[in-house]
C-alpha cells in the first residue's frame, strides 16, 4: 500500500472525549467518530480503550469494515503526555495500527488551528493549557491537571463553584444565585447531600458545573463574577506569556473557548483568530506530514 | 463481665493516621496503638484495617493478647462520618469487638477538649472542621473533603503551595524561596517532574508540603504570605461562626494546629483553650458515658 492509497486517522484525546476523524491521502473526510476520555493521566486502559473505539467509529462512519483497523496510519494528540511517564507508556502501547505517531493534544491542535505555520493556542475544556509553535520556540504552559493545575479550565471552574456553595452553606460566604444553580444541578437539597455528591469526584464532574459560573456572572452574581476574575485573570497572563514568545496569532479551542473568548482582555482580543482546522484534523495533517518526511528522507537516502 | 471489669477502646479516625487508647473502667489507660489512614472517604478497607491495627497495638501495648479484641467496648470517632453515607456504611460494618459505637472525629475531639461541656473545637490536620457542642445548639461546619473543602488544612496548604510553584515555574508567578523548597522537598528539579509526581495525588501527599507554607510565610516569602492569610481568614471566619452559636471557648487540635494559632486574629486569641484531653481518651470517655446512660436506663426501666 502506497501512502496515496494509506487511509489515516487523527485522534484529539482529550478529558473528557476522544475524537477521531478518517481521511485519505487527498485529505478528504471519510467519516469521524467520538467516544470517552482519553488522557492516560486519568487511566491508561480506558484511554486506549477510548481511542480505539472512536477509531471504529470513524470506520463506521465511513462504510469500512473494522477489521480495516489494522490498515489505519494514526496520529494521536493525548492531554496528559506533555508528562514523560505517560508518553512513555502511551508511546509503548501495543496498539492495533499499521502505525501510530503520538504528540501532546495541545501539539495538534495547534498544528491545525494555524495549519502547521506559527502560532498559539490556548485550550479551555474539561482541562486547560497553552502551546506556542514557531520554527524558533515551541513551549507548552499550564496542563499540570486537577487540581493542582489547569486554571480557567472547566473543571477549575466547577470546583470554585463547589467551594464557594459549601462556604455559603455553612454561613461563611453570601449564599447568592449560584447556590442554587449548582444544587438545582447536581440535584441535591443541602450542603451534606452536596458534600457526598462531589466526594471523590473527578475533573469532569467539575467541568459539568462551569457554565453555571458564567451565567450567574452574567447576570450580576457577585460570588461567580469573582471566580471569573480571577479564571480569566489567569488566562490573560497565560494569553500574553504566549503571544510574546513568537509575536503570533492566537485561537483559543475547547467546550469554553466561546465563553471566555468575550471575557479577555484588550491587549489579547486583536490577536485572536479562529482555528482553521479541528484539533482531529490537525492530527490527521501532522500525521500526514511526519510520513512524507519520513518518505522524502528515505528516498534521500537511497 | 459488668461495666466495671470491662475494657474500653477510644478510636480517634483521621484521614492519615488512626490512634487508639485502651482505658479501664476506672479510666486508667492502659495501653496506645497508631496506624494509617481510617477516613472511610478515602476507602472502607483501609479505614477497618486501620482500626483493628490500632486496636491490635493498643492491646499489645497494654500487655494484652490479640483476642481480647472480641472483649472490647469500641467509641469511634472518624472523620468523614459527618456524610450520612459514610457514616451507615462504617456503621454496617461487621466489626470484630464486644460493641462498636459511633460519631465523628470532630464529636469525640470536641467531647474530649471540654470534656463533656459545651465548646467548640477546631480540628486543622491533613483536612479541617468545626464542631460546636452544647445543650442547646451542635453544629458541624466545613469538613467537606479535599479538594473541594477543607480549607486552611494542611491538604489544602499544600495544594495552593504546588499550584503557586507551578505559576512560578510557567513564569506567570513569582518565584520564591518556597518554590525550591517544594521542590527539594518531593526530589523535583523541573516543572515536568513536580507535574508528574502530584498527578493523582491524595489528601495526604499535600499535607506534607504545609509545613513549607509557614516556614516560608515566617522567612517573608510574600507568596507563602497570601497563601497563609487566605488560609487564615477562611479559619478566623470559622472560628467566628462557632464561638458565637455558644458563646464558648474554643480549642483547636490536630498537627497544624500549633502553627495556626499564633496567625489567628485578636478576636479569638482570648477564646482559645488547651483541650482538656486527647481525641481518642475523648471517644473513650464519650463511650463509657453512653454505656453508663445505656445502663442507668435499663436500670430505671426494671
Amino acid at each position: 500500500m502506497t501512502v496515496q492509497q494509506s487511509l489515516f486517522l487523527g485522534i484529539d484525546g482529550g478529558g473528557s472525549k476522544c475524537k477521531a476523524v478518517l481521511m485519505n491521502a487527498e485529505q478528504q473526510v471519510l467519516g469521524q467518530g467520538i467516544s470517552g476520555p482519553a488522557n492516560p493521566l486519568r487511566g491508561f486502559d480506558q484511554a486506549t480503550h477510548s481511542i480505539v473505539e472512536s477509531a471504529k467509529q470513524a470506520l463506521a462512519d465511513a462504510k469500512l469494515p473494522a477489521d480495516y483497523l489494522s490498515q489505519l496510519h494514526v496520529a494521536m494528540g493525548l492531554a496528559g503526555v506533555n508528562l514523560a511517564y505517560y508518553f512513555e507508556q502511551m508511546q509503548n502501547w501495543q496498539h492495533p495500527f499499521a502505525s501510530c505517531q503520538l504528540t501532546t493534544d495541545l501539539a495538534i491542535a495547534c498544528y491545525g488551528a494555524h495549519q502547521g505555520g506559527s502560532g498559539a493556542v490556548i485550550i479551555t475544556g474539561t482541562g486547560s493549557c497553552g502551546i506556542v509553535q514557531s520554527e524558533s520556540n515551541s513551549t507548552i504552559l499550564g496542563g499540570y491537571g486537577f487540581p493542582h493545575g489547569d486554571q480557567g479550565s472547566g473543571a477549575w471552574f466547577g470546583l470554585q463553584a463547589v467551594t464557594a456553595c459549601l462556604l455559603a452553606i455553612d454561613g461563611l460566604a453570601q449564599p447568592t444565585m449560584m447556590l442554587n444553580r449548582v444544587l438545582k444541578q447536581v440535584n441535591c437539597d443541602s450542603a451534606e447531600q452536596l458534600a457526598a455528591v462531589v466526594a471523590n469526584q473527578n475533573a469532569t464532574f467539575y467541568a459539568k458545573l462551569a457554565n453555571i459560573v458564567f451565567d450567574c456572572a452574567e447576570q450580576n452574581d457577585q460570588v461567580a463574577q469573582d471566580i471569573l476574575a480571577q479564571g480569566i485573570n489567569y488566562l490573560n497572563h497565560l494569553a500574553l506569556q504566549l503571544i510574546s514568545r513568537a509575536s503570533c496569532d492566537l485561537a483559543l479551542i475547547g467546550g469554553l473557548s466561546h465563553r471566555i473568548i468575550p471575557h479577555l482582555s484588550k491587549v489579547i482580543q486583536p490577536r485572536i483568530i479562529s482555528a482553521k482546522h479541528s484539533p482531529e484534523v490537525g492530527a490527521c495533517l501532522w500525521g500526514m506530514a511526519q510520513m512524507n518526511n519520513q518518505h522524502l528522507s528515505k528516498v534521500s537516502v537511497l
